[in-house]
């Protein structure tokens, strides 16, 4: 089934992410910097008032800054009273479904445009409380109650893929090493170092001097966190928040003659726990979310000229590539030590840099993509720009694969 | 703005309101209970692999069950997977809310049936506690921070229409007594006792005998907890869970003959603070969610022969039927003191006890009163049935007003 009314993007804008300069912010000053920006970014100019409503993507915000009821909160700081204002949370997909929901809002009939954002203010707690506070999203009652937190999960799947398709880590490597070096190009990115400058910067302080980036990674100086991830497998802790300017098809061209149109949107659930599931190495969720929206959009996977995909940790990013039609089973690893996903490969993957590099402020990561393929299909992605691109794809994903939520975009 | 297709109730269930009895229950088996209930309620059958999407209402079960990402638990639980599961949350609206969503996505075009429910499972803390988790609702920079949690923002809205309204504490006090006379008739409610026959059982324990319930009511078995509010002033701690199943009206035909069809629907934000606002006598946002529930309905407030409304204090009822435009400013206390508000009166107020008697799960609370207008309207509210009603309302709060949610529902 699809849309009754067509809705496109017609505005975004999104904070930089980082885990240190937003520290004396709080979520609800984040989403306002991020709204104001995409209002900016309206091409015939927008004010708040033509909104409808708001949609607020969020995942803990009451556990991470002891604030609940946010999009409320939002809402009356962003100071438009008395529209509703809807507070959507699916795990790290959070702002994903928020997008979908606001599609689906202006497609109801209730409402011509609406803003769609999300924010996470993570760093007021520490790296163990913010593992902790993640652990929220996994079963309470068969996961985290006996200690397994998303490290291990997403650990217990590369296991699997590497036992399933004879592979090793360094497929894994070649997904930092990409990332890392994309965010370089993206002044919005948490990270601006390539792993080879990280490398030199950090064995500096211990006087050693590393060939290349393999060495480097392999060295104790990124350390196992859970094996066979190591620190430079996973996303950094951040600060931030993304908002878009979603408007219906036959009201966008009162804002800008260059809009980003929703072609397809999907979103699916799975079990919850991780051992409920038959195969580890692929997530039922993004494979259901991905062929919805695809079919929706009348596009497949081969018409796909960028993707941002939800790389918490490389290997998601890997089997991500696969979910999504992008390359077969057994070979998004190696499509990526082959440099087939890179910034000038033939299907450029996460060219902002990923959540590994870009960061992952986890409610706002659905929408940060959405903002990226703003930038892309509109030819507005500086550095990183992939030449010549019209349709892009995002896939956000809620814990495990718990839920997914996948839209097809097409510059309008 | 309307909704470009019809929706309808087909199915309801809730599972008793309780503090106790559901102690050893997870939030996520509760609200299974509610939904097979909804399920059963279904004239014709009902399968859950014919829903499109569920949305789950729910205010913070990370912190009442250390689990976040309900809405995939209970996509689960329900063995509804792959179906996209999104978790609402607008504090005590937020099933509310998530009506609204959910009748929005069958109008969309993206589904025709939808599961919509709300839970809270709220006993594993105790009452300081939850009274701490639910001021995560209040503006936690500028209330919350300073010691302002929901009875004392309650107590000054109360304070306030005392000295505007030269009136007192008994109007409020009318409001416990017919709440409390309702819920005997519930076998759903929390308290199955009115106030006399609870003054008897409490004033038994210390030996004394109350002539009446003003008496009782004024004791110091009844103390203050936030002046002017008393203990029986404020709803309970409570664990539930409530589900309905909505149709687009085109299909809704298969599942019953007697559906309840959404006439209208709005919702509205104010600002989070109490402080903020011009008049602590009025929300503002059930003002302006109420006027457009009834234009999208076509009915005003004198269509009106039932309605459930958001009774977290006694002082919020009196405002409520106010707002909704049942009496003039000032005039709500005073018709719950003639009795106007009573289950035999012109505009039956709370039928099923209230917020106050019922019982509160905070989560579930917005679906709960949909459920009591989908009994009462199709005449099968037993002992507190309001005779002949055909046209219901109801009111749903999050936190001191700063999202409110209405429905206006009519026997299809």
């Amino acid at each position: 089934m699809g849309l009754n009314r067509g809705v496109s993007i017609v505005g975004a804008g999104m904070t930089r992410f980082h885990n240190r300069i937003h520290m004396d912010k709080t979520g609800r000053e984040l989403f306002v910097e991020a709204a104001l920006e995409a209002a900016d970014a309206v091409d015939h100019g927008f004010r708040f008032r033509d909104a409808g409503a708001l949609f607020v993507g969020n995942f803990t915000s009451e556990v991470f800054e002891g604030q609940g009821h946010i999009a409320a909160v939002i809402a009356d700081w962003l100071g438009i009273n008395p529209i509703p204002a809807y507070r959507i949370e699916d795990a790290c997909a959070s702002s994903g479904a928020a997008l979908n929901l606001g599609a689906m809002s202006i497609a109801s009939g209730m409402t011509d445009i609406v803003v769609v954002g999300g924010v996470e203010k993570m760093s007021r707690l520490n790296t163990d409380q913010v593992t902790d506070a993640l652990a929220l999203a996994a079963d309470s009652s068969y996961e985290t109650s006996v200690g397994f937190t998303f490290p291990s999960i997403y650990a217990a799947m590369a296991s699997a893929y590497f036992k399933k398709y004879n592979t090793d880590w360094e497929q894994l490597a070649a997904v930092t090493i990409k990332n890392h070096r994309n965010c370089v190009l993206n002044p919005k990115a948490q990270f601006q170092l390539d792993i080879m400058a990280t490398a030199q910067r950090m064995g500096e302080k211990s006087g050693r001097i590393f060939k290349n980036e393999m060495e480097f990674l392999k060295s104790d100086l990124n350390p196992i966190i859970s094996s066979p991830l190591r620190l430079f497998d996973c996303c950094p802790v951040s600060d931030g928040a993304a908002a878009i300017i979603l408007a219906a098809d036959d009201v966008a061209g009162r804002y800008t003659d260059t809009p980003v149109k929703i072609m397809g949107m999907g979103q699916a659930s799975d079990t919850i726990a991780l051992h409920s599931r038959p195969d580890f190495t692929t997530l039922r969720a993004a494979v259901k979310a991905a062929e919805d929206a695809y079919k929706m959009s009348g596009f497949t996977p081969k018409n796909i000229q960028v993707a941002d995909v939800h790389d918490c940790f490389t290997i998601a990013e890997i089997v991500a590539t696969e979910d999504l039609g992008f390359f077969p089973k057994g070979q998004g690893g190696k499509s990526a030590e082959e440099g087939r996903t890179a910034l000038n490969g033939e299907l450029p993957i996460n060219p902002d840099g990923g959540l590994k590099a870009k960061g992952h402020p986890v409610g706002a990561t659905g929408v940060a993509m959405a903002y990226e393929m703003f930038k892309q299909l509109r030819g507005q992605a500086g550095k990183h720009q992939v030449q010549g691109a019209e349709v892009g794809l995002v896939h956000n994903v809620g814990a495990a694969g718990a839920s997914v939520a996948v839209q097809v975009f097409r510059r309008g």
